[in-house]
Order: structure tokens, then sequence, then C-alpha cells
């Protein structure tokens, strides 16, 4: 065994471990007893506190000091990278601060949600200060006198920073404010009406997940409040919700979270249980989440196939044709949860927060002006204002447990998946053909190709320019969008 | 800090962790997608292999040698005896002979199933030879010059010794294979007939789940292949399994299951995530299952209530009344299968395998005359022949991994059942009229005052002892049998 063979083997078992963990989560989200939660909360810390040991053991130290990279491969160098990464972070920030605000925000989440039921941002106030003040000491830690900021956003998407993201954001905000405001101006599609049984939305839904490429021999799809994805490599696990008046919510979450799914059933079986085998970053992740459901989910083409599928399913309901279908789908109406947004308006909910989530880290907003800059900024974008906290600064659980640096990963995503896209189109001639059959297979087949299989072997930003051939940047979203939304509104 | 709070802090973790190992068992067998199974295997490993590091980590020893015991109560110097005798266990077994015999019973449970399902014993001979020879190291390192059968007996039942079983159980074969032959030129009761809806019979098996005290706030009920209790504390699981032409196998393996989730469940709370905060052995646990199954469940007065249960679930099901159903519920009838023994002869197919696998851990008897031996003693003690291996020594996954030691523990179950029943009896005195109204409560309670409540605090034998006012031996439940049966059958 050499140094680097010890390294990975190590490794590999933490992986297994942090797999193990996720599983848990995955768990108290849709089987989990009620009552078990405080027992529940004592197995997280512990497996937390083991991955923690094993994240700063010194051994990872001495074999990465041992191990001579000249001899790598492309893989073998971008696993050392990975873990130096993941290792530097760790011991970086002290053990007694990192304890500190795992139980800050452990206490956050729930402070925050009743605040939330209560719609009282200042009995939240106090407790955000606190959150806020631990992870700029972490910030700080990790940035190590560089910007604050962008050491947080490493967390979540290596390489980016707070810059280059503001300069891409700050040309998407005009477009998606005019485009938002033509389109509130236009006359508008029918809403969906009536009811629509909830086993049948599973049905379908389950059927759209296969359909999407998902592989349910290692994969299940099950109910929770939330929608998400988890775990990576042979169990990647997904849930989804229903609502009897909503059934888009149920397949259009499903085929956001099997694009996150398939990204991580995808990448190459070689780099399983290592630090290769999970997707790169959270934008690189939300860019194939995003491609499923809105590019290919949301299409003129797909949607007339899912017509006659909810035909099929519910029978009439009340829409006559399948361009008014795709109308419904996307249609554009006021709302003030982000999660709730239509394609044209959620990253207008998502620059909101990078704006105010940067200006609280810089100390440039204090937590007492939050709840007043959150609605004047949204009253600007949005043009109407804020009712109440639970509808604006109190919706998001994020800040609650100390992800910052977090949202602005969502647009990048969109950015990310307007990019590939238009290489995508370029590439397969065929796809609104396929779509229009039902057919995803060679559109996830790209995607897979050029994305998914690497897994974190490229860096997220290079992944991108190479798979879509161009430096990201926010231009093809913009005219993706621009395109889809004056076509639909006549605009 | 105390040295006993350090200690006490160290075993919470590796408590919380084991739960982990356990729930992620249970996950296997009801939601993990098949395609999941190599990975998992992965998984589990990672876990044993922290767990294993945790049992063996040296602090336990400095930290038991600081600790002055006679300042500590019952409870803590009950909490030493279980964290001393699980760290000198895992200390005595040298790592790699653990993990070979972890890496071996592993394929030889797969070698097993292939053997089982070609009814070939010859192939699987081999296999069960090399884990025989590794579980003998095992059993001597455990022993360490005293008896091997004996120190394997004790990771299941603290305290037993073979030859104590031995005159337990001589006592019991011959009064049991005379019972069952009486039984067997006795007039047969009819059998159960027709189908039953398996959804139907779900919902009914929650209901029992509850008329047991089965508290579902901190529980839940599946399907799986085979059922089984899991988890301590907060978050105990059970499985159950439908088939729709016997009802019984479900609604009694639901019964117990809960017997040993309310085992679990009951456990006084300040022993949470402590080696106290489990079942104190694997007879105590049986002891509870089986009570709750046969001298509860499947007595006259609770089958009354359980025969208007099923009428009002599924109708007229051809049984005319309530004693009928009495004797469908007790039918004796000749099998083969230990799993599927009814209450009389139940134990006769664990005696054989207690006398089988001493022989074999002795070195009486080799793997090459198994099966012989086997379908001798099967003849001798049932008046049939063994027609094939799958229904005479492939029959149990134990040997295949490992488990020697774990069979006479079913039976030693049942003796402890017997000498609880028979002072619940005397100190419930309407213990009859109450199940006869599906009523529990008493019973259940007095199994939780006198067993459940006390955890790991009490030595296995010594809580019978105490909670049954008796040494324990097998004549209450030699005589509890013959009472029922001569009467059920008028011999």
């Amino acid at each position: 065994m050499t140094a680097f063979d010890d390294l990975m083997a190590f490794q590999r078992e933490t992986e297994a471990l942090a797999e193990v963990a996720g599983r848990l989560g995955w768990d108290q989200e849709t089987m989990m007893p009620r009552g078990a939660a405080p027992q529940r909360g004592e197995e997280m810390a512990a497996m937390e506190s083991v991955l923690h040991a094993r994240r700063i053991d010194p051994r990872i130290a001495d074999w990465l000091e041992m191990i001579d990279e000249a001899h790598l491969d492309d893989a073998g160098s971008a696993q050392l990278r990975h873990i130096r990464r993941s290792h530097i972070r760790a011991t970086k920030v002290p053990s007694a601060l990192a304890a500190r605000i795992a139980r800050v925000t452990s206490q956050a989440q729930g402070i925050w949600a009743q605040a939330r039921a209560d719609d009282d941002f200042k009995a939240f106030a106090p407790t955000l200060s606190e959150v806020i003040t631990l992870k700029r000491e972490e910030g700080m830690a990790l940035a190590a006198g560089g910007n604050v900021y962008d050491a947080m956003l490493d967390d979540y998407e290596p390489g980016a920073t707070g810059a280059e993201l503001e300069a891409m954001f700050g040309a998407l905000r005009p477009e998606l404010t005019r485009l938002r405001e033509a389109v509130r101006e236009a006359e508008q599609p029918p809403e969906l009406q009536g009811a629509f049984d909830e086993a049948a939305q599973m049905k379908l839904t389950r059927h759209l997940a296969k359909t999407f490429g998902y592989d349910m021999s290692m994969g299940r799809v099950d109910k929770a409040v939330h929608p998400f994805s988890s775990g990576s490599g042979l169990d990647v696990r997904i849930t989804t919700r229903t609502n009897e008046r909503d059934p888009f919510n149920c397949f259009y979450s499903t085929i956001h979270e099997v694009g996150h799914a398939c990204y991580e059933q995808g990448i190459d079986k070689a780099y399983l249980l290592t630090p290769l085998g999970r997707g790169v970053s959270m934008g690189v992740h939300e860019s194939q989440s995003r491609i499923y459901e809105n590019q290919l989910g949301r299409s003129r083409a797909f949607t007339g196939w899912l017509y006659g599928q909810m035909r099929d399913a519910f029978g009439d309901f009340g829409i006559g044709d399948a361009d008014t279908f795709y109308k419904v789908v996307n249609r554009v109406s006021d709302g003030y949860i982000r999660t709730e947004a239509d394609e044209l308006q959620y990253n207008l909910h998502v620059l909101l927060r990078f704006d105010l989530e940067r200006a609280l880290m810089g100390g440039d907003l204090q937590v007492d002006d939050l709840e007043a800059a959150w609605n004047d900024r949204f009253e600007a974008d949005f043009g109407f204002a804020v009712d109440k906290p639970s509808h604006g600064v109190l919706q998001d659980v994020h800040w609650s447990v100390g992800l910052f640096g977090y949202f602005p990963t969502y647009s990048l995503g969109n950015v990310y998946a307007g990019c590939l896209y238009q290489a995508l189109c370029q590439d397969v001639t065929t796809l609104d053909a396929q779509l229009a059959q039902g057919e995803t297979g060679e559109a996830t087949r790209w995607l897979n190709q050029h994305v998914q299989t690497h897994g974190g072997l490229f860096e997220p930003r290079a992944l991108i320019e190479r798979a879509s051939g161009q430096t990201p940047s926010e231009a093809p979203l913009l005219s993706y969008l621009s395109a889809k939304f004056s076509d639909l509104y006549g605009i």
C-alpha cells in the first residue's frame, strides 16, 4: 500500500459514513416517528462528531505530504484536491467554534420556525444576530485574511467569488425586472382548476421520474413536506409532495429532484465512495435540476406530451388544448415565496437574498434593519409590498441554520443551465421532436456525458465551460427566458 | 467532569452510533432499493469499524481504573459492569480474527442462501466448516481457558452456561415429545380456510400493536420478508408480513415483535442511550415477545376477543364460534420449519439445534455428519423424516453468519415466559376477564414494572428470579403447556 492507497482507503470509509449520515437525514424527513426527534438529535450529533474527527485526522496531512503528485493521473490529482480542501477547511475552524455553531444553529432553527409561525421577526432577530456573529467568526478563520464571504461561498461553490457573482447577477436583475413588468401587463393565461387525485399524482410522478432516467433500482420516491434528493452512488432517493389542487407542484418538484438524483446516479462508478463520487458543487447540482425541470420539463414540446399523460390520468381537467396547457404550466403570477416562484421570477428572489446576506456579513446591514431592507427591495423588484414576515424575511430556513453563501448557488445553477441548454440544443438537433414524444434520453445522455459522469473531476466553472464550450455568463439564460416569455405572453 | 462522567459521555455517543447502525439494518430490510446492496455493505462495514474502534478504545480501561465504584449507586455499578464486559470482550478478540469472521460470514450467508435454494448441503458444508473453525478460535480467545460454548453464550445471554441449559432442556424434551405424541393421536381441529385481504390484515395488525401497548409515536410498523423489532429508546420499529391465506402469521408475528418493542420502549428513560437502556439479554427479550404472543395472545380469553375483531374485519370466515376459533389458532400440526412451529413443538426445534451446535463446537460432531445427525434427531423427536435439506439442516440463517449460542436463548425465553406468566396470574387475578375485552393494560403494566423498566440494571437470571419470585426452571412452562394442550385436545 502506498500513501495514496492508505489515504484513499481512509477517505472511502469517511465517504461511507457520510452516506450513512445522509440516509439518517432522509429517514428523519420521511419515516422517523415524531417522538424519536430528541434521540435522533443525539444520533446525528454523534455521526457529525465522528465525521469531524476524521476530517481533521492528522494522518491526512502526513499522507498528503508523502504522496508524490507527479505520479498521479488527473483523477488522482482531483481526489487530492478535494481531500486537501476538506481537511484544510476542517482544521482551520477551531473545534470549540464548530461545536458552538452546531449548538446555536440547532436551537436557532426552532426559534426561526416559531417566529415564522407567529409572524414576528423581532423574536428571531437576536438569535439571527448570534448566528451571524458566529458565522463571521468562522468565515474569518476560513478566509485567513482573504474575503470572508468568498470563504463561505467556497463551501458550496468552490472557486466562485462574490465579486464575480455580483457582476453576473447585476446584469441579470434589470433584464428580469423589465421582462417581469412586461409580462405583468400582458393578458394572463387561465389558472389550473379542480381537484387531482393524489394517488394518481404519485403514480404519474413515478412515471415522470423514470421518463427522465431516474433509476428506481437504486432509488425510491417518497412523500415529504419539502422535496429533496439525498445520497450518492448506488442509493439516491428523492421525495416529492402532493396537493390535490396543485399537481404541477408534485410533478415539477419530482422532475427537479430527479435532475439532482440523476446527476448523482450518473457519476462514473469508478468514483464510488470517493470525493469525486459526488456532485461537484451546489451550482452545478442546481444546473441539472433546473434544466430537467425548466428547459426540458416546462418546454412546449414536453408539456405537449405531459398534457396527454395528465388527460389519461385525470380525464378532462378543463384545459382545451396543448398550447393553452403550455401557458398554464408557465403562468407568471405575483407571489411572495421563493420556492413557489415561476421560472421568470425565481432568480429575483435569489438575488435579493444574495445582496442582503453579503451586506449582513460585510457589516453594512444590521439585523435590526433587515426586515425593512427586505421589504424595500422586494417592492422595488416585484412591484408590490410584503404583507407579513412569513411572506418575507422569515420565509426561508437557510440563515437560521447558518447557510450563508448558499442562496447564490441557486441562481448560478440557472445561469449554468442556460449555458448548457444552448450547447445541448446545438448538439441535439432533434431535441424538441423527442421531448414531444416524452423521450428525454438524448438530452439526459448529453448531460450525463458532458457534466454528470465527471463527478468532482473538474472544478465547477471549468466543467461548465468545457461542457458548454463558452465562458459561463448570464447571457444564454437571459436570451432563453426572454424568447420563451415573449412568445408565451405575446410581448 | 469525573472519570465516570467522561466514560458515560463517551459511551452515550457509542450507543447513539450503535442505534444508527441498527437503523441502517432496518432500512436494509424495509426501504433500501435492491441495487444499493454493494454500497450498503461498505456503509455497514464503516459503521462496524467505528464501533469496534470505540469498544477497544484504551481510554475505557483508564476511566474504569480511575472510577471509585464504592461511590456509585446500583445503576452506576450496572453501567460499569456492561461497559467493562463489552470492552473486555472486544479487546480479547484479535482485530484480524474479527475482520476475518466478518468477511467470511458475510460471504457464507450468500453461499448458504444459494445452497438452501438448491437443496444442497454439500455446497454449504466447506463454508460452514470454515465459519466453525473461526468461531471456535474466537470462542477460545473469549473463554481464555474456560468453556468455549459458555463464552459464546455470554454474547447473547450473559451468565448462562451450557451445562445449566442442558439440565433445563433435558427435562423439557421428554415431556414435550410425550405431549406432542398424545396431541398427534387426538382429534384435530379444523384449519383456517379462505382468503383474507392483506390491507385489512395490516389495518387489524396495527390495531393489535396498539392494543398491546406499542407506542406508535415512537415506532412504526412496516412489511418485511422476516418480521423483526429494531432499535431502542425513542425509536423502536417493528415489521410484520402478510399472506392472504394465513392472517395468523401476520397477527402473531406482530404481537411477538410488539413484545420485543414494548420491552425496549418500556425501559426507564433515565437509561436512554446507555448500556442499561437496552434489553438485557436475548432470553429475557424472547420472554417478553413470547408471553405477549402466546400466554396472552393465544389464550382462550384473548382469542375470544380477536375472533370478534376478525369477524368485523373479514366477515364470516367459516369458523362458527369462539371456542373453535381458539382451537384453530392453537392447532398443532406436523411441520419441518422452526419459525412456523406452534407453541407446543417450537422448543423441540430449538433443543435439536442447541444439542447439535454444542457438539459441533465441542468437536464431537463433524460438519460432514451434520445433515445425518439433524435428520436422525428430527425423526426421533417429531416422528417423521426430513424430506430435503431446506426443510432441515439448511433452514436457518444463524450458523452461516456465525450465531452459535443464540438458538438456546429462544427456549430460555419460553422458560422465562413460563415463570413470569405464573407470577403474573397470581398478581393479576382479573387477567382473563380483561383479555376477553381486548384489554392487555394490566398484564403489560405488570411486565413493565417487573421486567421491562429495569433495562440492563439486573443480570438476566436475577431479573427473572426477582420478577417471578422463583428460581427459573422449566416446570412452569411445562405445566402451562400441559394444561393448555390437554384441555385443547381433550387428552
